[in-house]
């Protein structure tokens, strides 16, 4: 049974464990610094296949069977998979669970997405709905600049604040048992400071980070010290910053415990990625790839991570509306 | 504590339960058979906002709050909202939630999604993570048209198999309390049997909703005798004659339990709706404003609700795939 801590944090009592990941991307991540840290990267973004939806559809199946892989665990064990995706409608995970045959519940949290589908994996595990739950996520850089800003084909100058989606996805088996435990989470409030600016996902998304945050220092009155590292999804530089003076603010320093996976993807000067990296993909990616399996090798034993997404929709921007933000954060913890 | 029962169903051994209901729609949903059953209709669909989709946001926070009002719930009270629609990046649930400040998890099951929701609402209730969650959807004939087909001012034909997208949204609180307990959920698989037209979801969706019940009746050895009512979302004419036949096929008669929330929102006659009506708000809204309320007066004691879902994607149907479906389960029962 969880068991509600505070105003917003739910403790797992038993806590679930990831039992294992796997992280997938092509060839942008596999030239970045954590390259070597994925299971597989695709030189080929297109994943052999014939449109960039269907390349986001490959590659979470890919990320899936890795996953499962890596776990010893067959489809057929799988009771639940929490998926989604920044496409319209889901359909890179939609897909995705459609070759699988397994119960398929859908998420939209945008870049926030990694985080809840651990969130809720970790709740069904816990409350004994699901003995394994499969958490997955992707994006992919061309089929999302098409849909929410410009086709690629128009070259489009971008602007220093933009981030770079990443083509990447990331799948976590969730279990009662593995080298790492889920032992809090805390959703997320949608927080919403008037930001307009398409280009600008990192400032939209801060205010919900530090909001989820605060909550959940001040529901289990601890504080930055008290954890290896506190890391958010895909705020990038901009947004960073932003979380940081947020939190600065009220008295809180983050800065000694703080990494984004949004700055960690790439090398931001030697790739030209602007403010960073964003998409669903980065930080299930990052997570997957790199801070996970450390863990599972106890490099790091105590860590909260916090996916932040930025729920952007060009249409309702066109109509003038500011971009809300959201963003659930995970307490892991690992034997040394 | 949840417990899972044969290879797909899951049981609340405390039962979760639906403690308050809301239903809004607008004209057409108001001058259907069960007008006079939603807690509120707005007439003019635009609910006075200068675009569909804040019209859409509109209509789904006056469900929310018209269901905390009848469960004397204040928004603080609430531990988590999980909430959905059709429209792209989910806006319509993202705006509404804004303003409620309350912890958020988006879902994405298309027209599945207010048993998603339910489904969720009662295993994070059950499993101790939540006092109180609430669980919402819409749809809007206006903004779901444009988006999926065609702008309304094209004038388009309909085909004879096409489902009128229901302008209306539900909203349900799950607590630990209350007339309608749910007892068992069933997450459906995704299931595509090849069905490539945008204008025959019901075809594309039957086969989803055969499987998830197939799997509820050989899980808890039930048949179709053992309830009072069977309700699917929202298969419409097409889709519900093929769910029958699905099932005749391999012995199960589903005629004497069986309705659909597509063929008794509107007089499919007299309004003009073709095969009758679809969209989130359609079975949220036929549960919300009818069939619940009936099991709190005690009319029905043993129902199965199972909200069907196409996860039709435009961009995905132009490549030539085809439109998956899913289908969840909850069986609900009610005092005498």
């Amino acid at each position: 049974m969880a068991k509600r801590v505070g105003a917003g944090t739910i403790r797992l009592e038993k806590a679930a464990a990831i039992a294992a990941v796997a992280a997938v991307g092509s060839r942008l991540e596999q030239e970045g610094p954590l390259g070597a840290e994925f299971d597989r990267t695709v030189e080929d973004s297109s994943f052999g296949e014939k449109s960039w939806e269907k390349a986001e559809t490959k590659m979470q199946q890919l990320a899936m069977e890795l996953a499962l892989q890596k776990g010893q665990t067959a489809p057929e064990q799988v009771d639940v998979v929490l998926g989604g995706d920044l496409l319209n409608q889901c359909i890179a995970s939609a897909y995705a669970v459609r070759e699988l045959g397994r119960p398929f519940l859908g998420l939209y949290g945008a870049c926030s997405t990694m985080a809840e589908s651990l969130t809720l994996a970790a709740l069904l595990v816990e409350g004994g709905a699901a003995e394994k739950a499969l958490a997955v996520t992707s994006s992919h850089f061309c089929s999302s600049e098409r849909q929410f800003r410009f086709p690629l084909n128009y070259g489009g100058v971008r602007t220093p604040t933009a981030q770079h989606t990443a083509t990447a996805s990331g799948a976590a088996l969730v279990a009662k048992s593995g080298a790492i435990r889920i032992w809090e989470v805390c959703i997320g409030r949608v927080v919403d400071l008037g930001v307009t600016d398409l280009n600008n996902m990192g400032a939209a998304m801060a205010p919900a980070a530090w909001d989820t945050l605060r909550q959940y220092f001040a529901d289990t009155g601890t504080g930055p010290a008290d954890y290896d590292k506190i890391i958010t999804g895909d705020l990038a530089q901009v947004g960073s910053d932003l979380l940081v003076r947020l939190a600065a603010e009220e008295g809180c320093d983050l800065r000694p415990r703080y990494t984004d996976c949004g700055l960690m993807l790439y090398d931001r000067e030697g790739q030209k990625v602007d403010a960073g990296a964003s998409g669903c993909g980065c930080s299930a990616a990052v997570m997957c790839a790199h801070f996970l399996p450390a863990m599972q090798r106890g490099e790091y034993k105590n860590i909260l991570f916090m996916a932040t997404g930025a729920l952007m929709s060009p249409t309702a921007c066109q109509q003038g509306e500011s971009i809300p933000g959201v963003a659930h954060l995970l307490h892991l913890t690992a034997e040394g």
